[in-house]
């Protein structure tokens, strides 16, 4: 049997493993299977504690972060940021006039960005010399090996780290040209008239967030009963009222039923039959493992629906075969991936990394308003540790000066465990998601509330709110009452 | 002898000490001459521990931060980043025409901006049970007591929270038209064609760049050799090309000699008989002490050069009389006083409060780009460990994401203790000021760059920045070298 090669090579299909078996082998102390966020930095930090590495990678180095995801969204996003604050330039005493999206531009921007930290990013990995990257798409052949294009690369360790694909539903056929996914929304030419964005989570946020700068007209749809529902509540509901307005409509609680085509677009049936209309359906109903046909299973690796089931340690069932990245159960973000792959890598250096604390990883939503969270939202600090346990407060972006001259809403909320640490930290408003450096350092590190609070924030900042929070947590507010 | 009175009351030319005495007495726990961000920071929070206040205040609760300092400037920083941003829009794919700038719009932003976190402030303040708050000019008559329009408020303590004023130079009349400060930059209602701006210390730099973004031809001139002489020398080099690049001249190292009124404006000539001229000149040169006429000295405050001196409890010289804010020698910061005044209020209630240290409280400037630093500059932590034991790292935006993005230019540089604590943190790019608030844990915990460096940092964001520069004066650089 043939190997499943995405992009095939055609004397594969003539092959058969035996001749492929025939061309040279390589041994490294560790092969990655695949060079996105997580494979790369495990190489990278595996090359300085020198171990020789083979990074196989199919698509460009950098992976969906860089080329499909973080990196043009955000681009995306500031593009939007600029159009926005150019349209309500007035009330800050700007005359201008906005005269619209030049979306050849917006693509130049993106692409110029993507292409500039690829470059870097090749530099790197180009330059640590016990690095051996591997063009093509690879496959698990052995539990210590990897097949590229009929060449054998094997390991004393392997990483797998391949990835994930945009999802879509069954029975929701993505053309890419109606219906889409964010692969495809990212490389668009035009600005649509209209679009319906089929999932409330991040991703969906995010672009319904953009669009609507962009004057799209921008309906969400989301089954379960609030936006970004893996938040804290009190931050789905600050994210909605902003939604509300800014006018982009939202319907919660609405599974999805149906999509038809129509002579202009497409039309959208959702729980109770109602319907709606637009001339694009993005689907962003989240991130699959990308696992199939990769050999995982055969070679006895447990899986879950797809994903690499692992331990703590990130150690897959197979003898070191490791697993980091998206195809791992948990939050799918580029910087989990970063603390995976070095993780990894210096557990197969042998140097006992402290296990990671899932929970500790910030996460961010990077629409208007933005969305910043680390820890345990409320409800989840009271099912750990007893609801008359739990401590909250929630600091009003009103009396903070940085965010009033951004003329921005929100709060910073804490949630802290009585006479315990700050065990959560949740946030909204224009440009919170920065804020959550600072938030995730106070929640690794454990700080009590006092502690945060005996230091000083500058003003005029945002950062303030987290001090002012911190503060009347610790029961002297300064510019707040308690 | 009458006491001065910014604000004279006619009964007190004609009436003697005697006669004033006569008036009804009022007994505090601690009276507070000075309602700034020291003065009513230290009215609240003793408030809060039970103290009885009297607050006095000859202008307006908030003082200079909040009416004629940090806020306003921020203000006018803001309305100059969004015009900036519609200038430079098409780079991020906006079509958008930069009309020009609508003072009378701006100003009333600003005023807005003031105006709502007054009322705010008003609310607070009004009401603390415990505070009385006394419109009116003050006067230290005795050790123990102030004297207000001719009424005497007793306190067991005292808290002396003058502030600053807007300093000139010998021979340097500023008429509030020509020659000005930043007390009439703030309430101007037109843009000028040029501007010279004498000192280029936070306070000038800001405007400068508040003013080029205007399209103001703007020469800031300083005696010292860099701007922002006090920080980092990488960060005095980094705003200078920025500078550079915006087009806003400097001269440094050039002290002033003398002004002369033109026909048109100023002619301004520095060391060595160069000369300068501009529609106007702003007179940035620092912040002094507001104590001349006061009583402190009348009273055995020790000062110097107008400032009161104290100890590190913030105590001068005479029992129960404690300073805080810009009339104590340091730095003139709003939130410096914010954290002395609730340091003070807790002293007097007994809560024996942990020395703040100086160094530790952040600082930033606020201009494009935007400067932000705690702890040390490399120079100083050498003179302090020995240049042998100290090590740098400094991190380049060029390969943090978000920074691109932004296209802005900087660097995270961090100063460290061989095999100790980070020490200085320094930072130079556009909103790199909301990033200081983890800068100054990390200072203020005194944490190791590994301790740091093996939590991770939402990506894509510009905080990822000061992960990477841990990572990296940790050993394990992640996108960059070591």
């Amino acid at each position: 049997m043939c190997p499943h090669y995405p992009t095939v090579t055609p004397r594969c299909s003539q092959a058969t493993w035996e001749l492929d078996v025939s061309e040279p082998n390589e041994t490294f102390d560790t092969v990655i299977l695949g060079g996105g966020s997580g494979g790369y930095a495990a190489a990278l930090r595996a090359a300085e504690l020198g171990l020789s590495v083979a990074l196989v990678e199919k698509g460009k180095l950098g992976g969906t972060c860089l080329h499909n995801g973080c990196i043009p969204t955000k681009a995306l996003l500031h593009t939007a940021e600029v159009a926005d604050q150019t349209r309500e330039s007035e009330q800050f005493g700007v005359k201008a006039e906005l005269v619209g999206i030049d979306m050849a531009a917006v693509n130049s921007y993106k692409d110029g960005v993507v292409a500039r930290l690829y470059k870097g990013l090749q530099g790197l990995v180009g330059g640590a010399k016990n690095i051996t990257f591997v063009a093509g798409a690879g496959r698990l052949v052995a539990p210590n090996t990897v097949e590229v294009d009929g060449k054998r690369y094997t390991g004393r360790n392997i990483i797998l780290a391949s990835g994930s694909y945009a999802k879509s539903l069954p029975g929701l056929e993505v053309d890419g040209e109606r219906i889409i996914t964010s692969d495809h929304a990212l490389v668009m030419d035009r600005v649509p008239e209209s679009v319906i964005v089929l999932g409330g989570g991040v991703i969906g946020v995010e672009f319904a967030s953009v669009w609507k700068s962009f004057g799209v007209d921008v309906t969400v749809i989301e089954a379960l009963p609030r936006l970004v529902a893996a938040e804290d509540e009190e931050s789905s509901k600050a994210l909605e009222r902003a939604f509300r307005k800014r006018k982009i409509n939202f319907k919660v609680g609405k599974p999805f039923e149906k999509v038809e085509k129509t002579g202009k677009g497409v039309r959208v049936t959702i729980a109770g039959g109602e319907t709606v209309e637009a001339e694009l359906l993005l689907v962003a109903v989240g991130r699959g493992p990308n696992t199939a046909g990769l050999g995982y299973e055969e070679q006895g690796v447990r899986m879950d629906r797809g994903y690499v089931l692992t331990d703590e340690r990130l150690r897959t069932s197979v003898p070191n075969v490791y697993a980091v990245g998206d195809i791992v159960p948990g939050l799918q973000l580029a910087h989990r991936g970063f603390q995976q792959g070095i993780f990894v890598a210096e557990e197969i250096a042998g140097q006992n990394p402290a296990v990671i604390d899932e929970a500790g990883i910030p996460r961010v939503t990077y629409s208007d308003p933005e969305l910043a969270s680390v820890g345990l939202t409320e409800a989840k600090a009271k099912e750990q540790y007893g609801a008359d346990k739990v401590k909250t407060y929630n600091y009003n972006l009103g009396g903070n000066g940085k965010s009033q001259i951004l003329k921005t809403a929100g709060f910073v909320k804490l949630v802290r465990v009585e006479d315990g640490p700050v065990v959560g930290v949740h946030m909204v408003g224009a440009r919170v998601g920065e804020l959550i450096g600072e938030a995730q350092l106070i929640y690794n590190w454990e700080a009590y509330p006092a502690e945060v609070a005996q230091l000083v924030h500058a003003h005029p900042t945002q950062s303030e709110a987290l001090g002012e929070a911190h503060l009347a947590l610790a029961g002297k507010p300064l510019h707040t009452h308690a």
